[in-house]
């Protein structure tokens, strides 16, 4: 019971930042004499240190702040995307201590390759640092087994049944877990983004490749031996072209960066920057609706889809979805509201983008690798 | 504890059906001596009785087998569908100890109308019976609020805003809930029909309306507010035609009874039987393909869909469904795991047709219903 206690506190100050005891025993249901004694064992072992607050508020005696220490605990995060690796060292609080990114070309894209550069980086980051890692969480956009972090399909990656949880975690020599790129970032939304709060959102991103993360009733959504849905495979046109998948008019195909090149006029291959220039070009309605008009409506259609079946209150756009002209993304969100019958019995579904900028999937690798050790602390 | 196993031990013997204490030992993770006493207590209580078994099995002495007893625990059941409603009083173990259904015309299908007949028919049968209801679950083909069982919105039966739950509820003066037909059907089928010990499966039908229910790491998904999913409004065709509910192009609409109907040639509203009559004169493939290649690829695109968002393992057809040509489902489910990228993943999700017939919302109903009292009982 004290440990489940003592994991219930930790959680909190590692999610929601520092707050005082008394703010602890009213939200965890606890009395004072049980969080004192808490915090005090855990400010004896260097996790939580108590402090004044910087800016006093009232007349009266300032109330000590319970702080988490972030060397108390330290992760690795890996976000694995098609044209870069970023990792970053976490410590309990959310707090980045270090980080690295490379871009990957050719053959640096295969497994043992990246695999290699992460191990390499992540021992010099650790050393800088002087601290162990008890724990790994790693971003993959592909269909991951979340039992032993199996790798069973990232086709942006050109990847194919790789043991990427069994080899990264080995070479590491620390607990390591691996989820798709999606579900991790819907993690990070939850947590520390848009979602908070929310016990049913949905958070869907375009990169080269589109996927989507679900909460459903306040915990990430799974299938089949811990598979998690690959939103950006629903069909949305079943007109459309193929997809390396076996289907036709995937989501991806419709409403990715490559289909966003296409209706841009860009040549397959122009780099990020450019297409999010180009997107931020569009000024008024009328070239918005010529340049992105068939985008919008398979936008749309993806989404009625996602809220007519999960019935979330909120949906998260990141990615490069969030470089969409604003008035689009309004415009969108008002139509799903039009034509989903369950966006109306839940009240109106809302339709936002993301404001936690590219680090996201990296700030969710953290809060998959912290998950399990938080009790271990 | 000891209500805890108590429950438990019910909820195994009403489920699954008699079984020996050893066997009762062995599923539960309970020693001998805790079976005994649960099993005398419920034994003098009523609600269970021990006897031999009818047939011997080898030659030492028969394990007596302990049979939940019907009457110790009697709910209520009620399927309104479209054209008609069904009710029926079920016994602990899941025995139907009286039933009565009748047609809906006109002013019947209002709720006022519909409430009215079936208090009453509960009336008649309950007074038949002599054993008072613990409880009431009901299957609307809507959109329900599971707390309270208040209906938003069932378009094919043309009601909104309906407080079923508490009307209903009222009337009958026992505790009920209100679930959507197809979350209800899934249900069934998970408790006592094909995805019993699936983990991850959904069952989809079509009536009137097409309508899904999903199985998520053993439980019922459901969205905000207890609000369910309805799969029959993805969009599986935006070209398609409109929709009641906003949309163009749903599930619904390509795959439902009316598109089952202009698919052979019938006049909207032909009777059920009909409908079925025609589609079991399809005999050869290429009748089959000329009258049903549109719809077929329309129920492939959906269920691509749903193996995509969802991973099961396993989806379930119901009703109409049923009804289709075997090949069909058979190419259709050949067809879904080469288009499906998370079929593959995770081992290939079959697609079959249920076999629980057209009582499965009846007996997901019921099991609605028996779900929060059985530690009542």
């Amino acid at each position: 019971m004290r440990r489940h206690n003592r994991t219930a506190l930790l959680r909190r100050l590692h999610v929601a930042g520092p707050t005082t005891r008394a703010a602890l025993a009213t939200e965890l249901g606890l009395n004072r004499s049980t969080i004192k004694a808490l915090v005090d064992g855990l400010a004896e072992s260097g996790v939580v240190e108590e402090r004044l607050p910087r800016a006093r508020s009232g007349a009266g005696r300032p109330s000590l702040l319970v702080l988490p220490q972030p060397h108390a605990a330290v992760v690795l995060a890996v976000d694995i995307r098609v044209e870069q690796v970023a990792i970053a060292l976490v410590g309990l609080g959310g707090e980045m201590l270090g980080r690295n990114s490379w871009n990957l070309h050719g053959r640096q894209r295969e497994p043992a390759e990246v695999i290699t550069h992460v191990v390499e980086s992540t021992q010099v980051l650790a050393a800088d640092l002087g601290y162990p890692l008890i724990a790994a969480g790693v971003s993959v956009p592909g269909v991951v087994r979340r039992s032993d972090g199996f790798v069973h399909e990232a086709p942006n990656l050109q990847w194919t049944n790789v043991p990427l949880g069994e080899r990264l975690g080995g070479a590491l020599g620390c607990p390591i877990r691996v989820g798709n790129d999606a579900e991790i970032a819907a993690l990070a939304e939850h947590l520390r983004g848009a979602a908070r709060g929310s016990t049913d959102a949905v958070y869907v991103s375009a990169d080269v490749g589109v996927g989507g993360g679900v909460i459903s009733d306040g915990s990430a959504l799974r299938g089949t031996a811990g598979y998690v849905g690959e939103l950006g495979h629903m069909v949305v046109n079943p007109r459309g072209r193929p997809c390396y998948c076996g289907s036709r008019g995937c989501w991806e195909t419709e409403v990715g960066e490559l289909a966003l090149c296409r209706a841009l006029r860009l040549p397959e291959g122009t780099p990020r920057g450019a297409v999010i220039a180009d997107l931020k070009a569009l000024r008024t309605p009328e070239r918005i609706t010529a340049v992105l008009g068939d985008f919008r409506e398979f936008l749309t259609v993806g989404l009625v889809n996602i809220v007519n079946v999960f019935g979330p209150e909120l949906v998260v756009l990141g990615d490069l979805f969030t470089a969409l002209p604003p008035s689009l993304i309004a415009e969108v969100g008002v139509e799903v509201g039009r034509r989903s019958l369950v966006s109306r019995a839940v009240g109106g579904t809302r339709v936002m983008t993301s404001s936690m900028g590219t680090d996201v999937k990296l700030i969710g690798a953290a809060e998959l690798a912290f998950e399990p050790v938080l009790d271990m602390v």
